[in-house]
Parts: structure tokens; C-alpha cells; sequence
């Protein structure tokens, strides 16, 4: 990634890289032209992109280099290419959803989302692969660290991008576990903020009270700069109401007040997890406690949420089998069985059966509410174990559900590693609506693991 | 104001209030109960509201409070009571715009300009009274420094109620000269951005390319303050275009990179401005060349501008035509005379002569391009002269017009005076999108004319 300014060979996040531009050091179209390189030689193995056009990505690259020469204010992410998942909407590129259902769909105007990245002087590279309509049949992506294995789904193309290194940022979403599922797949951080805190206007709707909007970086600070810029009030997305926003990068930085107190939860589908991430949890925590002792208790989970896997399934599937109603109609036999099932179980699913699930939400939250006033965080695998090998299927997205169900922020953090190479992610799990908190603890943590240097976060 | 908190009798500004509040040392129930007690006071003669619930902004004034208790971190506005023009879209309070025919007006939503204040945690106190459909037509608003003398129009309310201390931030309009003619007719600050920088979804339509959502306070740094929270993109206001927030309040901190110049403007309607005006100006442009030699230069406008009112009328009213058709059309006789007149010349306004007038912006603003090739900003008085006798009009937007037609970003300095007492303003334009220095240009001068303390902007 050198061969277009000197710069470029330090390049090791979206943060440095925009001190960089700013600076005056880098240019944005070198910064593109170095992405577009990476990916001529990667795209080839990896499939991570949908639509990708050249002359669009440095056409914006050039407008940016030119604003910035004007001397204004530039913005957070000024000049910095940015992946963004095919099911949302942007005015440049077409967004097909992953279906041959909406093949050519080319969206009048750019999704909240995508303003907001504009706005803050980011590049839009291209459309990153989504498994079809976000749900479970994959797309062309492989995972990058071992191209037999699944980068995961459904936000793959996201996920393979930025651990390709293609680009820094790129942007998903998820409805059960396709931000933080595929980042502990492919090896990078992804972050599923606290429920309807990132506008879902222009994004394809799948389950109103599940889709939540992520993003992947290869570092949390990286994380906490494009997530600063998303976390925005929206009027046009129903669920969100005008609060503050949450500041990450600035809470991130600072100490912590006392040292953060983590939760190991294992959940009741603790048995699907395999032997290697059950051993590679359990040094993290004796290493953890070594140097900080009594920073990680293990915590049990009540009974009750047994349930919470099968409410989640109820309100997701009655759900799609509305969303996707049209698709069902008029397009049934070019739908994937996985997601034809998905839809007619959905279809079968009872308002009452539905209220009730939505409802229990609460009783979920109550006692993460009591979690979260002895411990700062929880701690979890984001997976049952590494990628799977094959790219038919995208894994399990079972360590993920109860997060995404509750409206809790989590972060993968890629900090373990598997026997054979693949990387491994630790999810961490803040309180609902204190997401800095949670940046803050996992700056905290990747410190403490690298040796009693708190303010180490990245690495 | 210091019956509540010995904190509340210090408070000069909005900037200072938010201060107190992050500290702990001033709730925001307590700013709002101290700005109803001067309201209750004042409000019999000024008549700056149009629809303000005591309960309604104590409820928020509350929950800004409890927030604050959480220890999350708050917005730039947080607990700060911000009176917002009738015009303008509230899901709390109606939304009447200054005519019967709108009476009883409940929008369903707020405007998203209103969804950004409470973002930021800003407390809706009410809805200021503007002119009949923010046109000529006076509301009951009287001049505060003389209830004898309107307070100007058509944001009347907004700048009584900043003038008369009941708040510390408001919102206006100018499609003319709505914003800086009753700031300087009230004496305070008041700010019209660059044209599509601040949002007008949800805000009544008078004339697209001209109307312009502004500000007003009690001194450049609370305008500043504000302004940053409004200047963002907003895909469903057709004009704007996603550019980076201007960063007012950073911007204008920072020491000038060489000493500012200025042009002093007569403009073709000098022969408007009255004596006191022009002696004022004279002296104000002598203090300073006096202080710091050569700062201001006296630059003539080439002859064509002599157009421009009335191109500028032709578009007002021919989109006045068009925006209130219905309201022509259903409730004609509940107009008032100069609206009525002004709605049917505009209906006489051929297509191509609207469209030549609005191709004319490019070539006035041209000239203006030269002129900021050489100079920071431009001086020029805000009004022709302070506020007029009598209630039953609200003087002439005519120094205004140039800058509303050419889109370029205007602050009225309120610090003049007439020999009869009342305030006067020096009109401060810059140069289109480049917002941020005009204020660090305006905030230098200050300094200037405050005896050589470029630094010391506030007063």
C-alpha cells in the first residue's frame, strides 16, 4: 500500500490517516487510489464488494481534496474511503439487497446513514456483499484469513473489507448477529450500538424492534470516530428519540473513574459453544484477573432466559414474513428455502404470540439492569467458535441474540485466535444507552491484556 | 433573576448558564423558573409570546435535569430554555404563524431544526410571535427598550424576547430582513447563516431560495453556540447539500491568521439611511482605522445592483403567490392589506421575468467574490435607522435585502446607539460558506473596538 505516498506505509487507521489528510500529508484520492489497488489484487479471493466504480469513488475523493484546500472546517471522516452494506440505500450506487428480487435497484436518494458519512467528508467506495436481504443465504464473500471459511453473515462483505484492509471503515447492520458475528469471524472490531441510536431510514427493514445499524473498523478508536459521526437523532426512523449523543471517542479517552468490574455470562446456549473458545475465554479471564485481580466474576443468567432464543425468533420471523411480503408474492421461487421457511413460519406467528414476545424484552432488561449496576460490562463469546469452513453457509448467529433482543451495545474485540489460525472475537456488552462506558471499559481492558498500559487501547 | 440561585444572578449569557449546568452548580428547572418570573414580569408589555406552558417547559426542564443525574454526557445546549418563532413546526405547542387563519394549528412533529435543540438538550420554553405568515403585518410584540417603537419584523418575538432578558437564545427567520432588523432594532446579536445551512423542513414556506433560518442572543459566542447545533444536513430541505458543520464557536476562538479588512458598503439605498445612522457608521469606521490604521476601506457597488430590490421582489412575491395560494384563495379576507397586494403582485410576476431576477444572483454575487478576495468581511448598517414610532409597522428590511438575495451570511453587532436612547446595528456580512470567519472577523473587531483587546470579543 506504499507505492503512492510515503505516507501511506503507516497507514494504520482511519484516525491516523485523517490526521494525515489533514495535514495536509495525504491526499484523499491517494488514500482511494491505495484502496482501489488493494482490492484490484484481494477482489479477486475475497468478493467483498457489490458495486465498486472507480471514477464514482475518486470523483468524491477529488471534491474532498479540493474542499480542503479552501481552508473550512473539515469534517470527522474528511477524504476517508467507506464500505457500506448493499441493503442501504445510496443516490451513487445501485442497492440490490442481496436478491436477484431487486436487481438494478437504483435508490432515489441516500439513506440517513450515508448523508451523515457525506457530511462528515467521507468517501462512499462502493457497496459491500449482503447475504440475501440480510438474512442467511450468503453472497460471493470469503473470508480473508482463510478463503475456504465463511466471513460470516449477513454484513460479510463489511466485515472481509476492513480485514482485508481494503478500507478502514465500512458499515452493516444487524437483526440477530451480522455485525458482530462476522467481525469475530473475519478477525476486526464491529459495533452494534444500543438500539435505535443510528438513523434506519433508507435501510432495508427486515424487524423494526431488531435492526440496529453497526459498523467494523481495525481498531476501537477507528470504531468510535465513523460511530461518533452515525449516532445522530432521526425524526424519519421511528424508534429514536432527540438525546445527546454519546461522545465515544472523547469518554474513550479518558480514565477511568475506578477500574471497571466485568460480568462472564455464559448464557443458556452455553453448550453450543466449542471446546478451543471456551478454553481461549477462560485464559483471557485468568489473565485478566492476574494482572487485575477480581476485574472478571462469572455471572449465571436466570432460568427465564431460556426463552429469550425462541421470542427472538417469533418477533424476527413474524416480522420478515411483513417485510418481505412483496418479495414472498411475487418473487417466492427466487427466494432462498432458508428464507422461504423463515417467511411461512413467520407467517404462522400470532399477534398475541408476537405482543408477548416483545413484551418479555423488559423482564430480559430487568435483570441486565441489575447486572449492570454491579459490573460495567459483561463479557461473552461472540461466537460458538471461529469461522466455519464453506461459504454455504454464513454460522451461527446464537451468541448474538440475546444483545440484539435487548437492545444492548456490543463490541467484538479480535483478541483470541483459534489452533488453526482463524481469529476469535471476545463480545463485550454495555448497558443500554452507555455505550461510551462500554468503549471506555474496552479501552480499559485491551491495556490491561497488553501489559499494565491502560492507555494502550489500540493495537 | 436571582431568587432561585446565587448562580442565576451571574448569568450573562446562554454559554455561561451551560457551563453552571454541566458543573452541578445551576438545574436547569432553576433557569427556566427564573426566565417564567422575568416573562411574568415582562410579558404584559413586551408581548413577546405567542404560546408558552409553564407546565410544558418545566416538564422539560426536568427531564434535562434527571439526564444530567446519569452522568451520560449532555448536549451543547443542555437545560437551556430557547424561545423558537411561531412559524416553525413544535409537536408541544402550536404552530398559528402570526394569522387567525391558522388558529389552532397543531403540527404532528417538530420541525427538524426543533428535533436538533432537543437533540442537544435544549428546553422548548414557547413559540415567539412573528408578523402575519412572518410577512409585514405586526403581532402584539413591543420594542423592549421603548414599548412605543416596534421591535421590528417579522421574527418580532424572538428578538423582544432575547432583548428583554426572558431567555438567552432564539430562533428567527429572513426571507428579507426578518432576522437583523429587529435584532438591531432590540439591540442584540442576531445571525442569518449562509443560505441552506440551517434546515427549513417543517418551517412555513414563503419563498425557497430566500428564506433562511437565523438566531439571536445577547452575544457573539451564544450565536455561535446555537448556530453550531442548527448548521446540519437535512435531506428533506431540498436546497441544502452535505458539507461540514462550519465549526462557529472553534473557529471563532481562534487568533486571526492577519488582521482582518474590512469594506464598508453604502449600498444603492444609502439615500434610505438616516443622518444618526450614517453619523454613527462614520465613527464606528474612524474608531477603528484610528486603532488599527487602514482596517476599513469604503468600496461602491457597480451601478447593476440598483437592480436588485427589485429582483428581489419579484421573487418574494411571485413564491408569496405560490406558498400562500391556499390561504389567498380561502381566507382572503382575513389577510391583511400589504399581504394581500403583495400575493397579487406576485401573481402577475411572469415565469421569465422570476426566472431572469434569480439568475441575476450568480452576477451580484460575483462582485461580491472580488470584493472577498480582498476583504474578511463587509460593514454595513443594519437598518437605516433605529426603530420607528408606533406598533402598526415593522420598519424597512431594506439594508438587508443584498444579503439575503446573494445568500451571504450576516451578524448584526448591536452597538450603536441614537442620540434618542435607542440601539442601533452595525450590519457584519462575509462571504458565502464561509460562516466561520466572519464571526472570528466579528469577534476581532469587537476586541478592537473594546480598546485593543482583539481577544475580549464578548460583551
Amino acid at each position: 500500500m506504499d507505492r503512492f505516498n510515503p505516507a501511506l506505509s503507516n497507514l494504520q487507521s482511519a484516525t491516523a490517516a485523517r490526521a494525515l489528510i489533514e495535514k495536509g500529508l495525504l491526499t484523499s484520492c491517494e488514500l482511494v487510489e491505495a484502496c482501489l489497488a488493494r482490492i484490484d489484487e484481494l477482489e479477486p479471493t475475497i468478493g467483498a464488494w457489490a458495486h465498486l466504480d472507480r471514477d464514482i469513488a475518486l470523483q468524491q475523493a477529488r471534491a474532498a481534496d479540493e474542499f480542503r484546500k479552501r481552508g473550512l472546517p473539515i469534517g470527522a471522516l474528511h477524504g476517508l474511503p467507506i464500505g457500506i452494506k448493499d441493503i442501504i440505500d445510496t443516490a451513487d450506487y445501485p442497492t440490490e439487497r442481496g436478491t436477484v428480487l431487486h436487481q438494478g435497484r437504483r435508490p432515489p436518494r441516500d439513506a440517513t446513514l450515508v448523508s451523515l458519512l457525506k457530511e462528515a467528508g467521507a468517501i462512499i467506495l462502493g457497496k459491500t456483499v449482503s447475504t440475501e436481504m440480510a438474512v442467511y443465504a450468503p453472497g460471493k464473500t470469503r473470508n480473508p484469513h482463510n478463503p475456504e471459511h465463511t466471513p460470516g453473515g449477513s454484513s460479510s462483505g463489511s466485515a472481509a473489507a476492513v480485514a482485508a484492509a481494503m478500507v478502514a471503515l465500512s458499515v452493516g447492520t444487524q437483526t440477530n448477529g451480522s455485525i458482530i458475528r462476522p467481525a469475530a469471524y473475519c478477525g476486526v472490531y464491529g459495533y452494534k450500538p444500543s438500539f435505535a441510536r443510528i438513523s434506519r431510514h433508507g435501510v432495508l427493514k427486515q424487524s423494526p424492534p431488531l435492526d440496529t445499524i453497526g459498523v467494523f473498523a481495525r481498531d476501537l478508536a477507528d470504531l468510535a470516530l465513523i460511530a461518533d459521526v452515525l449516532m445522530r437523532f432521526d425524526a424519519q426512523d421511528e424508534a429514536m428519540t432527540p438525546i445527546a449523543p454519546p461522545c465515544l471517542a472523547r469518554i474513550m479517552a479518558e480514565e477511568v473513574p475506578v477500574d471497571p468490574h466485568f460480568a462472564f455470562i455464559r448464557t443458556p446456549v452455553w453448550e453450543q459453544v466449542d471446546q478451543q473458545t471456551k478454553d481461549a475465554l477462560r485464559e483471557l479471564i485468568e489473565a485478566t484477573n492476574e494482572t487485575q485481580p477480581k476485574t472478571v466474576d462469572i455471572v449465571d443468567m436466570p432460568p427465564f432466559f431460556a426463552d429469550l432464543h425462541e421470542d427472538h425468533r417469533r418477533v424476527m420471523e413474524a416480522d420478515l414474513a411483513r417485510s418481505f411480503a412483496a418479495e414472498y408474492q411475487q418473487g417466492q421461487a427466487q427466494l432462498s428455502d432458508v428464507l422461504r421457511e423463515m417467511i411461512e413460519r413467520g407467517q404462522q406467528v400470532s399477534d398475541a404470540d408476537y405482543s408477548q414476545a416483545l413484551a418479555r424484552m423488559q423482564d430480559y432488561n430487568e435483570f441486565l439492569g441489575e447486572v449492570f449496576e454491579d459490573y460495567d460490562a459483561i463479557l461473552t463469546p461472540a461466537t460458538p467458535g471461529p469461522a466455519p469452513a464453506g461459504i454455504d453457509a454464513t454460522g451461527s448467529p446464537v451468541m448474538n441474540t440475546i444483545w440484539t433482543f435487548c437492545g444492548t451495545p456490543a463490541i467484538n474485540l479480535p483478541i483470541l485466535q483459534s489452533p488453526n489460525g482463524l481469529p476469535m472475537g471476545v463480545q463485550m456488552v454495555g448497558e443500554r444507552n452507555d455505550d461510551a462506558r462500554l468503549f471506555r471499559s474496552a479501552r480499559w481492558l485491551l491495556g490491561v491484556l497488553q501489559n499494565d498500559n491502560p492507555d494502550a487501547g489500540e493495537h
